[in-house]
């Protein structure tokens, strides 16, 4: 039997009997599990097969290759099912299929990034889709490659509406190098979805937001190489395969197109009569595959090196005009602009508020704009960090909120993503609560591999912005709104992991730790309390995750172990939880300022006043402590 | 002049003249204030004029009547209009307008319910339409009442995906009560919208998701009439009106559909020169207008007394058969349903999973698919609350962060929603990391007007809804997964703001403070250390916030000042800084048990073993800080 390896060649009964297997391997390691999804694998399986065996172009030992095709199994609770295709395309061995979900196997419940052919980690859906759309920018408007993204969706999932902030988006910039396929099998985990095998509504809909939309019989597999084959001649737009399927497709009448089996592994007596059932039908084709290897081409990921964080300087002097922070980091990412390649900027149309412009304006090719819709944002930038780019994605502190979802999947894959928030706390003044950020660092602080810097002026904005373009992995640097005092010189060194002592004497009675805003604040406090003559040490605790345990630790035992925490947060989750678990062992008394209730609009002076945590309130928080 | 009250018979002058003044009055106020988006207004004035002086059926002294019609300004910024309307048809004194945005006014940079015409803070764009899904469907579905929910929008605003899950939910739902109004002025913040003046690309996507579309001159008053007139005849569907304006209509040549105007308020020259031109158009017509009293209607919210939370007991028995907290939830819930007609709950398709299937059994009407769409699940909760009911919103505890956005802004409501997450931590096992809720309680706690409840077993569980239901003010609920022994019998009290103190005694040493999964493993490393001669108290939590402070205070100083928390969630922002935070005078010595990196799949068991929180590492714990 010829195997030739373009699209359509591969005879129909090698992609029958490798979709037969994949249903076979789905329900066996999903019952040798005793949990998992078989039923939403088998709607797919001939889907995958197709792709997989005909449609892509890849090499199942080198998934990452820059020119490898890419798929994203979206629907991530098939995961069996992918793996299947993955031991099937010969990635590992068939046999380890069966440690699926054990505590010692990378083959878990839901996909994640500790598998090599894993790019994101999926499993809250709608995510696939927006990591898909950033990968065919970086492919097709970066890179200039002929890599094609291939994206599984589940048809309940279709219904998130991050589904439909990518697929604008998608249309928008003509992404022709992108084909989603909705395995539209009916019936979602409680009941049938909204609009059952309508597939005539999804079309609308995808046609609308400006998709080719193909409706498939998604068990037909001349039916669906015909459909990918349209995509793949498709220019200026995006393609969605609309396959109808049944779920459970394949593992007997009982089960096939039936409620109440979303998540449920067959028993074994069941899945020994299902799957030598599946046995018969095989033909041998099964056994005929092998890698369309793409040519030769150089490894994933951009091939730049990282600048040293000191071969530039922030512009700002001490005691010069007063900067934002949120300035001072869009001044220190245009600087990076030039100096890394690797850097790519989002933004959620609100860039000259964050000062993304400036970089805008110095590399407008690597500038994504996301207009307002952030979980499409965070998931571009999942894609294009998955691919070996450096995306911040920034916008105001509050509206990260709405990628909640998305940043906390981003831990997960551990990307090299840099969140930005502005516009940081009551601070703002006169929009009012709902445009400050007052959760985001309990937010972005709760992710355990997040690193997480909160500068106090527009010189450590600067180098922050630097420090995090430097630093692999997943971060977070927050910024606030008002023009604030330079604090640093152009030559201060700044270091993740390392907090900054502003004020110390030998004769310190309490320590203050601050952050951002409320730095100046205290330093003011320290200049009251001195006239009072009681010295306290100040501390800009400028790295919040990880957080300088050592020198806090110093500092609280020279200081008379009494520690006052004061942010411009809610009271939980921010700075004053941080510093108090880095002294839990301490044997401290600590006082926490923080936003203690629902704020409202006014100046911003007004608001630090109201809400408790101005200078003022230092200096009567460390009297009272002191007694 | 005569004026009647229905559609159609104002004259156009007057509303004419309406728009002209709810201008000159967003202008002035902006102005004074010194920021705002006065441009934002303008493009929507005649809009605006057209629903209140004509469309609308309400009675401005009295906003909440239940049968008034409900204005839902979606798009925030707009607030100086929405004020100004308010102003005009007679709720508050004119003069009021300028206290704009100062921190003695209500008057805030963007909509907030200490209004008592704003049903929900906006100015988190894409939230208003999920909210007055949520009204339309109360009023035509819980209330069979004719009122009608009209929404405004902004264009850039319809890029956020929460407004099409709100959009096929209205029209899955055939919510002909609902209206909504797109303000398509063209312009984002930092450049033109993707869709710009393409009505017909609106026209196709509404359409395609099932609402009657009607394109629109947005500045031609009888066109927009028109409009109105359509949707309040159209049954079975909602309707959108697109309508196409400038930014800034009004405002003069230099800002009229200019860029760069986008939350920028007018110099005071500028603005005399504008509001005098303004003047000029006035006829006189503005000074004639008076409400459309609706019909004499009882007051809105249902009419219901709340349930004492002891008028009926959980049925489970120490020592009995092992429930899940998620199944203790179910049950506490189903029992509700009759005994609390306020309730309703809403579910993003799995409440075979979160149980509140049982209460969809008991009382099919008050139940809310929400489908796989989050943000628009809560947000529908959100106009829910904002009308009297009680609802619960629940799904897996991972999943919550996609609505946090939505979770923030109930907190600056102040909405009565009951938010309710299960399979929280680790202890959901194989499933892996994408559906373990780690940071929900980081999230929740933030919120400062969160009450947040942790029940350890089905019992308190049971407890815990049915004191969520009878407290006012927005709550969270989290439950786990397995099933798990019953530690407390049907006649135990509980209360928010109240631990349970499971194990004292005279001597001892250490307290540990546990929490849901966790305080099984607790009583385990009681028994385990007992052997070693070592006593500890062992507390379990229950009420995260408000944290029963006093009892934790008493409880550590007599075990030593030696505490040990231990939870299922990550590190920071969970129960373990609840705890310091509460103990923060206290000179204590703390150990922190938690999740510290991105836990995998596993069995339960395994992954409490792996990631530090079972009770043999309780025991090593203790004994290690006991030297």
């Amino acid at each position: 039997m010829p195997i030739t390896q373009s699209l359509h060649a591969v005879p129909l009964q090698v992609l029958q009997d490798k979709a037969t297997l994949l249903r076979i391997d789905s329900v066996l390691a999903t019952t040798e599990a005793g949990s998992g999804h078989p039923t939403s694998c088998a709607s797919a399986a001939d889907i995958v097969s197709v792709l997989f065996f005909s449609v892509m172009r890849f090499d199942p030992r080198n998934p990452r290759q820059s020119d490898s095709d890419v798929f994203v199994l979206s629907k991530g609770h098939a995961a069996p099912l992918l793996y299947a295709a993955w031991a099937e395309a010969g990635a590992f061995p068939r046999e380890h299929l069966l440690t699926l979900r054990k505590i010692d196997s990378d083959l878990e419940g839901h996909p994640t990034p500790r598998l090599p052919f894993v790019d994101v980690a999926t499993g809250s859906l709608g995510q696939g889709l927006p990591a898909g759309v950033g990968m065919a920018f970086e492919a097709k408007q970066l890179r200039h490659s002929d890599q094609r993204i291939y994206v599984l969706l589940g048809d309940g999932e279709s219904a998130e509406g991050s589904v439909w902030e990518a697929a604008q988006w998608a249309a928008f910039h003509r992404l022709d190098n992108l084909c989603a396929t909705i395995d539209i099998n009916r019936l979602g985990q409680s009941q049938p979805t909204m609009l059952e095998h309508h597939l005539e509504v999804y079309q609308r809909r995808w046609e609308a937001f400006g998709w080719q939309a193909l409706p498939v019989d998604g068990h037909d597999i001349p039916a669906l190489l015909a459909a990918y084959a349209r995509a793949k001649e498709t220019r200026d737009r995006p393609t969605v395969v609309l396959a109808r399927t049944f779920k459970g497709k394949g593992l007997g009448a009982s089960i096939e197109n039936a409620e109440h089996w979303h998540g449920r592994a067959l028993d074994r007596d069941t899945a020994n009569q299902v799957v030598s059932e599946l046995r018969k039908q095989l033909t041998g084709g099964e056994n005929h595959w092998e890698p369309n290897l793409p040519p030769a081409s150089p490894a994933s990921g951009i091939a730049a090196p990282q600048p040293a964080a000191t071969s530039a300087k922030p512009p700002y002097q001490i005691g010069g005009k007063e900067v934002a922070t949120r300035k001072g980091f869009g001044d220190g990412l245009a600087a990076l602009a030039p100096a890394d390649p690797r850097v790519v900027v989002l933004d959620g149309d609100v860039e000259n508020s964050t000062y993304t412009e400036d970089f805008q304006k110095a590399a407008p090719y690597r500038f994504l704009e996301g207009y307002i819709a952030e979980q499409n944002m965070v998931g571009m930038a999942m894609g294009l960090a998955a691919r070996g780019h450096v995306p911040f994605a920034a916008t105001f502190a509050c509206f990260l909120t709405r990628a909640y979802d998305f940043i906390r999947m981003s831990a997960i894959s551990n990307l090299n993503i840099k969140f930005v928030g502005t516009h940081a706390g009551v601070s703002i003044g006169e929009d009012g609560p709902s445009q400050m950020g007052l959760e985001d660092l309990a937010m972005m602080c709760a992710e355990p591999n997040f690193t997480v810097l909160y500068p106090s002026d527009a010189t450590s904005a600067w180098r922050a912005t630097w420090l995090l373009a430097a630093h692999s992995g997943p971060s977070y640097l927050r910024a606030g709104r008002p023009a604030s005092p330079i604090l640093y010189g152009p030559d201060e060194p700044f270091a993740i992991g390392k907090c900054k002592v502003l004020r110390r004497s030998g004769s310190d009675r309490a320590l203050v730790v601050a952050a951002g805003v409320t730095v100046p604040e205290a330093l003011r406090a320290h200049e009251a309390l001195q006239q009072h003559g009681i010295s306290i040490r100040v501390i800009d605790l400028f790295s919040v995750q990880p957080v300088d345990r050592e020198e806090l630790i110093g500092s609280a035992r020279e200081a008379g172990r009494v520690v006052v925490t004061v942010e411009d947060h809610y009271e939980h989750g921010g700075i004053g939880d941080i510093v108090l678990a880095a002294l839990a062992g301490e044997r401290i008394r600590a006082f926490k300022l923080a936003v203690r209730e629902i704020p409202r609009s006014g100046k911003p002076a007004e608001l630090l006043d109201r809400f408790g945590i101005d200078s003022k309130r230092i200096v009567e928080t460390v009297r009272s402590a002191l007694g």
